[in-house]
């Protein structure tokens, strides 16, 4: 009642029905005139009062505020919509061959859960304020780092792990963390949009340098005056080079003799088909260069958006600084239910099976590709969640893209990728899709390359 | 077998037991040898080979790689940590009388957690990447849109709204977004470090505006040439004036006549008890002036990291690219689950709830302060889920800060906040603690003033 009263009240005032400095009716009055209980408007005049619409004065009652006054010259506008609103769009899953994509169906969505409920049983701590904690629960810290030494040969303590939402965030972070407007970054050509994104933000000039079956090809002797290399050493984005032993070592005397952060990017180290993972470049580094930053987007799912990074100790402090600064800390419940995963081995059986998974849809892909003779060349396979796959030399791999949108298919140019011009070719993600739905793309590729050939 | 023999061949290398172009043995020798079978050592070769320790020479059997050499000089630390590892912490719950902290045990979680699975049920969309809703899923953004229009007088289309990890990272994206180095930021002194800390990140120079009881005071003519105002209308952080309608619309003004942006930070206005809230600074808001910040970590509980900011048409694809490039998208399993939750009105019952137990303890306090006759004032109550209590002048409010502490409470002083010298007091969390735990605390600040006072 005393709401419906007030808010007639206010909205009088606003169009200017009672002016400013005018004498509301007294509350007696006003109770009879409109036949509700005098305390209804009391109540509806201390809710104007509180929001600074009508003043009190002693022994005069109720005025309506001058400052109400000023509100007068701003007509009220009604609550239209200025454009209208489009329908609200439900998420969708990835179409065939959209890279980078985990088959999220393989996610252990019900043993995730039990682990959950058992995290969440412990108590609501996980529910509060946790601001000492932004750079990642402890108990989740000590499982990747344990994770990390075994799997990726990472050394590191459980204290310099950050987790992060995904690696975009760890790399954003650094970004801010190790650059100053004005300084350079050598970065992969052709190269991981995100971080150059990360990079560009910052203010920094990306230096691209080209790759080969090696990897990351850096030029000798004029190598420009960089603050930060990006590497993506166990599967070069988006062309799959393993970096070579000899590169991953000059890379490091490189690093160290001029001062450079190494960040190395480990984005789907885990997804080796014919031979075990080679250990990261950080396993290598024995002078604090390198950075590692690395995902459960691809090995769990990308929805839970976590990732982490492995920092040298002297970065932790003002890394976890600025983490604070940017958005205090991240939820806390997947945290908790990730470190009972990993520490219980479940991580380890899901991998296990993803690989499996992985491994059969690569191999299905190429017999397809080659039943149906498409002109695709894939110098790297045996890895991964993509592959390159190179196209004759005269072809124009974003004209190509585009017509296989057409034909429904999201597969990418490789030149999308490049800041300089590359060979062309396309990248095809496979882990997300099935058998069924691998030949039936490939299927509706083939007219696309008939017709690029005509 | 064939890893721990390619384990053991790779340290000979690292250690340089196996020089760089030394032949290995061939396979059949080694199998011989070992005692195991070819393939079995044909295999760990074959992983060197991959991972670029060893090379093969056509008819020359394996040599170690001459780029291993490079290795040599870089003796292999053992994987010692440097400094001894602190044991892993566990997350804590808040100390009486911890400022802003809400009492999580109200938080429904049984129901949340039907809406969990009833919204996993759905499918796997949530669990894969949806970097199209950088800004938020649309069924959150169409469901927090209706709240805010219902509750808070906020005028806005959904498409205005985007989700973020907690009102902190709104307001980092704000200040990278609006704010060039050395731009000008006018904010409450005191006020909320955590916007400070934003605007300082964007290298933007503060210029602190006192706060009276009707919130904050602009000097009317020297107004310094600023392009943000960070205000807190419905209840000033930390002293807690609402401010007033004059105020509010001369605020309008000067921002729109100075070109000014206004970020309305409106972190606990659901918490009233005596009254309405007060409609939103934006509510007014005639000429998209007004960028509107809100969180739930008050009102349902922090551990989720969910935020919004209701931004001007023009500004939510920039914002939009920005968190992309930030941090791809917000998890998305609690987004839909909140999205529910909000459209079951569940949320409103929950607020309904918390406000009765909010009201009860600030009382509560209020009592116990004046039964033991504590030399604190509390000019403004009746709402929110701090109050500020004014110490007497002469009194170092860090000081009792810092004994309060050795007290076992946690009762920030309001200096603490402040950039220029203000009157002393305390800020006091009510919401989170029982009335048990306030009866105690009280009882325990009681010998810390005495002793302030001898």
């Amino acid at each position: 009642m005393q709401a419906q009263l007030s808010g007639q009240l206010r909205r009088m005032i606003q169009t200017g029905e009672l002016q400013a400095g005018e004498h509301l009716p007294s509350t007696r009055e006003l109770a009879h005139a409109l036949l509700v209980s005098r305390n209804t408007v009391v109540a509806a005049y201390e809710i104007l009062l509180g929001e600074g619409y009508v003043e009190a004065e002693l022994r005069r009652g109720f005025t309506v505020n001058k400052a109400a006054q000023a509100f007068r010259a701003m007509p009220l506008r009604p609550r239209e919509r200025r454009e209208p609103e489009r329908a609200p769009s439900l998420p969708a899953m990835p179409v065939p061959f959209r890279p980078t994509q985990p088959d999220v169906h393989l996610f252990p969505l019900p043993i995730w859960n039990r682990h959950r409920t058992r995290v969440l049983r412990k108590g609501a701590n996980l529910l509060q304020y946790q601001s000492r904690f932004p750079v990642g629960l402890d108990e989740l810290r000590s499982s990747v780092a344990d994770y990390l030494r075994d799997s990726r040969g990472v050394r590191c303590g459980w204290h310099q792990i950050a987790i992060t939402n995904g690696s975009q965030q760890g790399l954003f972070l650094l970004a801010h963390l190790l650059l100053r407007a004005g300084d350079r970054v050598i970065m992969e050509d052709p190269g991981y949009p995100g971080a150059r994104n990360a990079w560009n933000h910052a203010g920094a000039t990306i230096v691209p340098a080209p790759v080969d079956d090696e990897g990351i090809r850096l030029a000798g002797g004029e190598m420009p005056d960089a603050s930060v290399i990006y590497v993506t050493p166990s599967h070069q984005f988006p062309l799959g080079a393993c970096m070579s032993l000899g590169r991953r070592l000059s890379l490091l005397q490189v690093a160290r003799a001029a001062n450079m952060w190494i960040v190395e990017d480990d984005y789907d180290a885990e997804f080796r088909y014919t031979s075990l993972p080679q250990p990261s470049l950080q396993s290598l580094d024995e002078h604090g260069r390198v950075i590692y930053v690395g995902s459960f987007s691809k090995t769990l799912c990308p929805g839970l958006r976590l990732g982490y990074v492995v920092l040298p100790p002297a970065l932790v402090e003002p890394f976890a600084a600025l983490k604070s600064t940017m958005d205090d800390y991240s939820p806390l419940v997947d945290q908790a239910t990730l470190a009972a995963f990993l520490d219980s081995g479940g991580f380890y059986a899901h991998l296990r099976r993803c690989r499996r998974r992985y491994a059969e849809r690569q191999a299905f892909f190429l017999e397809q590709i080659e039943r149906r003779k498409l002109p695709l060349k894939f110098p790297v396979t045996g890895r991964g969640m993509n592959l390159a796959g190179m196209l004759p030399e005269h072809l124009n791999d974003e004209r190509i893209s585009r017509r296989l949108q057409t034909a429904g298919l999201d597969i990418p140019a490789l030149s999308r990728y490049a800041m300089r011009p590359v060979r062309p070719g396309l990248l095809f993600g496979l882990a997300a899709f099935d058998l069924k739905q691998i030949r039936e793309g490939v299927s509706r590729m083939a007219p696309v390359f008939t017709a690029a050939f005509r």
